[in-house]
């Protein structure tokens, strides 16, 4: 009953690291690559390659930069069969500072773009493809660019683009199933000669359903985090998409110890989930910068006042 | 864009009941009642009206019993268009202590049945109808009643029975966006001349994506409780379905302010939500009875003891 074209990606440390300035230490790290790789996950994506020039190595943590030797302490000594992917912003990384695929333990790159930047990304992949990188591009915002630009961007990913999947990404958790089937649908049509990937944030605990969404439309690409771990509502859960696929390569038993050893305690240092702030911008389709400075402030509880906030803000 | 046959009911209190032995003070239910009636809300459900002679009531709280006089102090001075439900379960209450609906607060009756049980429920909803009630038989743990049984009690309850809407009770968060689909369809190629109901359980996180899936495919009867407050998991939760629907009578800023005040503090002493051992019973079909019981013990995050275990013993 399973389809074996679909790959999970857990980026449980790469999006949950915008939750902590990528501050987890390496012991942590290797428990989550080890138990993902135990589960039998297909890739796990450890972090962004930002550049050292660009920010500073005080303030964030090692996973923002992804430098090869931090990466092979976290698989030393670890049986695994799961790709290492770090993900790049457009205009945050030096492309020359990254090694040939074959030198690097990096099987993966996936550039995040907004649709107006496509050309960029393209470039960018095409590069790192050259390189011998497995690509993919992850078009961000996507619920705020659904206009013609969006099926310019996709002719260009499919006939300019070397990479293997183009992601729809809900940064703003505000997609709804029939959105997302709209969504899968229209890249489908363009998109013949690459996998479609999903990528959905859990404001209002939909990141599941519309992954499971996705899968019916056709996406083989799937973005998860151990418990949902990521900035502000977080993400689809790596244990209930597992749990829902049929692969038997899967084993959730891993992930269930990871969340008892280390998630559980974790979750009570730094937050995430489902978080009315969070809910609210998912529902007007805003991105989550309000609620999470809302989140820090002294009126953290105050959601109507959020909310009259963010509904009156625009309308201005 | 809405539909104005959509009717939503607030169970908050029923629901959420199960966690604490129906033991809300007065106060706090009254908060509850105004906020859902501000809100435009439909129906609010304020518990069972279960017989004193079959339960204690120094054991449980009085929204088990929801006796007449209990509901009139729940209603005083507070403006409200909401209409009143109780839920009855089937053989826990004396029909013959019910009085006329033109006599008491109550404006709807809800009769909890498994699909065995239906004849039965079928016998008491009818009674109530003759009194002048409103009534609705409600389906649980459909998730393992999908055989030819499910069909012989769909024509029964169409053809014998006085209830102006049959509900899908997703008890064991087990369904998906197609099984809830596919039970819908099945619901509706048979029940005729009455409107279907979807009652989720968050286990998956997926009682919000099912209800808009009901939706999607012609339920208009959708149960909510407020921050997903509910037994287990939760339910779907009422902000974000009022943030769904596009009905311009209802207003999700009473319900913010409620969750504010009364919900973050309620939440610090009584638990509900995504709970790992709640996740697991819904992916493998069980009823939530085990899960609650090790939230209760000291192996509260034994996660993956409690998998294996639950999985064996469905092989025995």
């Amino acid at each position: 009953m399973y389809r074996p074209e679909i790959k999970v990606l857990d980026c449980t440390i790469r999006d949950g690291g915008l939750i902590n300035n990528h501050d987890f230490d390496l012991k942590f790290v290797r428990e989550v690559y080890k138990a993902v790789s135990a589960a039998g996950v297909d890739y796990i994506e450890l972090g962004y390659k930002n550049s050292k020039e660009l920010f500073s190595s005080e303030e964030y943590g090692v996973w923002k930069f992804c430098e090869d030797d931090v990466l092979l302490q976290v698989v030393e000594g670890i049986e695994s069969k799961t790709k290492i992917s770090v993900m790049v912003d457009i205009g945050r990384v030096n492309i020359d500072d990254v090694k040939p695929a074959a030198e690097s333990p990096v099987d993966m790159i996936r550039v995040a773009s907004y649709v107006k930047d496509v050309d960029k990304a393209i470039n960018m992949v095409n590069h790192f493809a050259d390189k011998g990188y497995e690509t993919t591009i992850n078009l961000m915002a996507i619920s705020r660019d659904q206009g013609p630009e969006l099926e310019e961007a996709l002719h260009q990913v499919e006939e300019e683009s070397k990479v293997q999947a183009l992601y729809i990404v809900d940064s703003f958790g505000s997609l709804y199933q029939e959105t997302t089937e709209n969504l899968v649908k229209r890249f489908k049509s363009i998109i013949k000669t690459k996998e479609i990937g999903f990528h959905g944030h859990n404001n209002q605990q939909l990141a599941f359903g519309n992954t499971i969404e996705a899968i019916i439309h056709g996406a083989n690409y799937l973005d998860a985090t151990v418990y949902g771990i990521g900035r502000a509502a977080g993400n689809c859960t790596l244990e209930l998409l597992i749990g829902f696929l049929k692969n038997p390569k899967f084993d959730i038993r891993p992930i269930l110890d990871l969340i008892s050893k280390e998630f559980i305690p974790l979750r009570e240092k730094i937050e995430w989930g489902y978080i009315i702030p969070y809910a609210i911008a998912g529902m007007l389709n805003e991105h989550p910068k309000a609620a999470m400075a809302l989140r820090d402030s002294e009126h953290k509880e105050n959601y109507r006042k959020f909310y009259e906030t963010l509904v009156t803000t625009a309308l201005d």
